[in-house]
């Protein structure tokens, strides 16, 4: 088996495993955060970054240390990991307890994105990534502000999906044990939006925010 | 939602390194789930794996490859990364947009925990981690679970933490924009409980998940 074969396949519990683009893709649109991880020196190093797909790419921003930030743009070979958790998986015995998840492991090599327009596309991608419908809320990056960002294009060179769904999978001798076991669905909750004290009462919440919260729901179902 | 609950006042606070061990603790004791990475010949690798601190120290548990988990148990050097997301910062310009969140990155080196009772009191600690007070509601592991169970306990060597809180930081030239801007709260949500189809029902919800899910505060307050 080549090496790049080799290092992005699932070995313990094969049926977790998937390659197919659609699915990998899908976890990766369904969040914004990644940890990022590359060595130096045979020194790791794993830190949490903003991204965004872009085709097979993947599009990386975050408040990193310079170091970081040179290192990752100078190519080295990275991996990129996005997990969701879905679900607490409680059994009857501590040893099946486990979690409901979707990941991605990518690995690749990341390069500066120099182009302007590409990087005032990119900023406008990770905001829309974050919340969608809110590029049109804010003023795009001028050009000192673009030159102030940095953005790396994550080229994915092959990738894996591992994903773990439904109940716990309890021995049969632990059935009829007096405990309750089943799945409690997990997933991000958005509080009540707090505005900065310099935003004038005439300035509403808006669209993009108000249909996450679910206020716009509420008020068109109204 | 009435405008003057949306309005609160939200306090600045300075974004900042945090190396206390109060800080650092409190930031892994808050969480169950780390991206660990390590390199193998150069090449990094990035996994999520369940973890509880222990003191000073991480244990460490996942459906880890059996090449991966080998690899770490190896001691050879990795980097453990906790992170939570407390918020999404939403600016007036696309280029302030951030988000608030609490994170740790640890350094060090993992060696396998051998002794039976050593691990189950870890296969313990990870469910109580997940889900406290669910240990005593599911059976605790058999000598033949602890030996097909694998813990490492990492010792971390250094660390750091990282916290961004408060408001956008929106450029003076921006706050007459007719954008909003605010932070938006971010915490897991624990959805309606899903019970596994051969549990009785006799079987009641337990403590921990009527606790979790708040039905147990609703219970005791009427």
């Amino acid at each position: 088996m080549p090496k790049d074969i080799a290092r992005y396949r699932v070995r313990r519990i094969k049926e977790r495993g998937r390659y197919d683009a659609p699915t990998i893709h899908g976890i990766l649109d369904a969040g914004w955060l990644a940890h990022v991880s590359f060595a130096n020196d045979g020194q790791p190093f794993v830190i949490p970054m903003l991204y965004v797909r872009d085709g097979g790419d993947i599009l990386l921003h975050g408040s990193i240390a310079s170091r970081l930030q040179k290192t990752l743009g100078e190519g080295v070979d990275a991996c990129v990991c996005v997990t969701h958790v879905d679900g607490l998986v409680l059994a009857r015995s501590h040893f099946h307890h486990s979690v409901n998840y979707r990941s991605v492991v990518a690995f690749g090599r990341a390069k500066p994105v120099l182009d302007a327009q590409e990087k005032a596309d990119a900023l406008l991608r990770f905001v829309e990534g974050m919340l969608p419908g809110r590029g049109v809320e804010a003023r795009a990056a001028d050009r000192k502000e673009l030159a102030a960002t940095s953005v790396l294009r994550f080229e994915i060179v092959d990738a894996s999906a591992k994903i773990r769904a439904g109940v716990a999978k309890d021995d049969a001798d632990d059935i009829a044990l007096p405990h309750w076991a089943g799945v409690v669905p997990v997933r991000p909750h958005y509080g009540v939006p707090e505005a900065s004290e310099d935003v004038p009462a005439s300035v509403a919440l808006p669209p993009s925010v108000r249909r996450l919260t679910g206020a716009l729901d509420r008020d068109e179902a109204a």
